[in-house]
């Protein structure tokens, strides 16, 4: 019974909110993030854009940990997209180009039951597979914003993480309370209502990932930290037993005082599985810098890590393939 | 160790060369038919179009038969677009959207190398996986004129097949003839050139499941008629060792007087299947016709009846849920 992992990929008009997100050295460029992650797994660099996805500060993509994961435990990968701007120009499973709206403006998503429906005859095929597991993880700039407006909309008092130290949650509830009145409800209004939810504040990648974990029937690993949790939250007002799923996310994540990620995760009543990863004695600053709140998680770094641990590696042994995988850029001048 | 089915998507402009293909009413329509066949596996109609692929005289797509063996053996299926006009409106590996040019006036497909690249990438995932074996068949209206002049560039005296029983073998060869002047080469120039010879004469399909196939380093089995052979003289061509392939066709494609399947078969050195299909008692007519040469293969159906023969089901029970299916399509106007 084999475990694999897909990366789900979805872009929200949302990530081009100034100070929303950083994952991208320019809010335009959040576009770029989820191809060129995709492509950086399976090449040394990036093909739609000739470097890695990088913060304003230059700090690197989490794609480089889910890289070291898979280069040491050599698991397969598919990538998803869930609904992007650009095709990623590797092979990829397509779901749809639909891209999440700007939620203060209309609807985020009017296509979500039909990504549901579609990624769902994707999972049912994964299922007849006979996987005993499937990891998902996902690259979806802007998406802590969606998930928490999602959060909101099911009644979860949640603050969910950021790729920035300086979590921006003044402006994410601006943005959230924006979208609210344009669609005339208040927190919990959609407890019982998750479809509305996706449709109204929702990202293409989350319709992806709940589609694609219902037709699977078997272990699912969602593979993030707060985003993940938004989906849970979702799949539990489904009425999906959430016994076979368990959130994979990262230290940074975990222990990050500015999001409500623990707390959240019991009041969804989920597992989860923190990785234990440490790059403080990294020798290059932009990883070092992890330490200090940049970055924490994506592309399913805490998922891959999992999948690198249950092979025998430690998270240690990830760290230090980080670290090699960074100078090999460096090198390459990526 | 389990099995799976790919069915891959292919589209050549060769297919609008009035009486080449009928693969689908028109010469037009024919671009619709690899997504609409996609479609018809999954859904009850397709999705791009109302009604399935048939013949100008009504015949309908051999996905048919894929759809029934699927039905009865449940076997993992993913739809892969080598390359076509336009993406099915289903879930699908994206490879490219590329589509193989008129060899009469220019090369078919100079991204062939980049073609097999992406699949070979995909290919590996599935080998990650653990499958024994990958059954890979195919939608590409026009192919079997690609075939024919890739097997003749690669120096075999073949004869392909032809969705019609009356094979148009000398407008077939008047076209490769051109496409030879206009290349400047002559029969088996390519003998020892194999890429050149997909390059300058093939399509998307063929350098898709050539990249699949040198991924994945299970048993494959080409589902398909005489342009499967082609792509095995391809892969024989470029070194491969041929013993964990097979070809698994039907009974109408091995036993097509007017095509050299058996002889080209043992010239390529490959072994073959053929499923023992029988429409003769069925109650349409446009089943019975298969009887009479008209479709033959296609869409993976020798391939799929392979696997569901093996799960227990005999070459009749798949007939008999053909006529079902057939049933059913009359009943809602499909």
């Amino acid at each position: 019974m084999k475990s694999m992992m897909l990366v789900v990929l979805g872009n929200t008009e949302i990530s081009t909110v100034p100070g929303i997100s950083v994952a991208g050295a320019t809010p335009e460029l959040t576009k770029l993030t989820p191809p060129a992650d995709a492509e950086y797994l399976f090449y040394e660099k990036p093909k739609i854009i000739d470097a890695i996805p990088v913060t304003p500060g230059g700090h690197p993509t989490p794609a480089i940990i889910t890289k070291a994961a898979k280069e040491l435990a050599d698991f397969p990968l598919i990538i998803v997209r869930g609904g992007t701007y650009l095709a990623p120009l590797v092979p990829h499973v397509h779901i749809s180009d639909v891209v999440g709206r700007d939620f203060r403006k209309e609807r985020a998503l009017p296509e979500a039951r039909e990504i549901v429906e579609r990624a769902e005859l994707f999972g049912e095929q994964l299922n007849k597979l006979g996987l005993k597991e499937v990891v998902i993880g996902e690259s979806t700039p802007g998406g802590t914003t969606t998930a928490q407006a999602v959060l909101w909309a099911l009644g979860y008092e949640a603050k969910t993480s950021s790729a920035s130290p300086d979590n921006p949650q003044n402006l994410k509830a601006q943005v959230i309370e924006e979208g609210f009145r344009r669609a005339g409800i208040k927190k919990g209004d959609f407890a019982s209502k998750p479809l509305e939810a996706l449709e109204e504040f929702g990202d293409p990648m989350m319709a992806a990932v709940i589609g694609i974990s219902r037709g699977f029937e078997g272990e699912v690993v969602l593979a993030g930290g707060t985003q993940m949790l938004a989906i849970a939250g979702l799949l539990r007002a489904m009425g999906e037993d959430l016994g076979r799923f368990m959130v994979a996310t990262t230290r940074w994540v975990a222990s990050d005082g500015s999001s409500t990620f623990k707390e959240t995760a019991k009041d969804i009543g989920i597992i989860f599985y923190s990785a234990d990863l440490d790059f403080s004695k990294s020798r290059f600053k932009g990883l070092r810098d992890y330490e200090r709140g940049y970055v924490k998680e994506g592309v399913g770094a805490g998922g891959a890590t999992w999948l690198a641990v249950k092979k025998g590696f430690t998270a240690g042994d990830v760290a230090e393939k980080v670290d090699e995988l960074y100078e090999r850029l460096m090198r390459i001048g990526g």
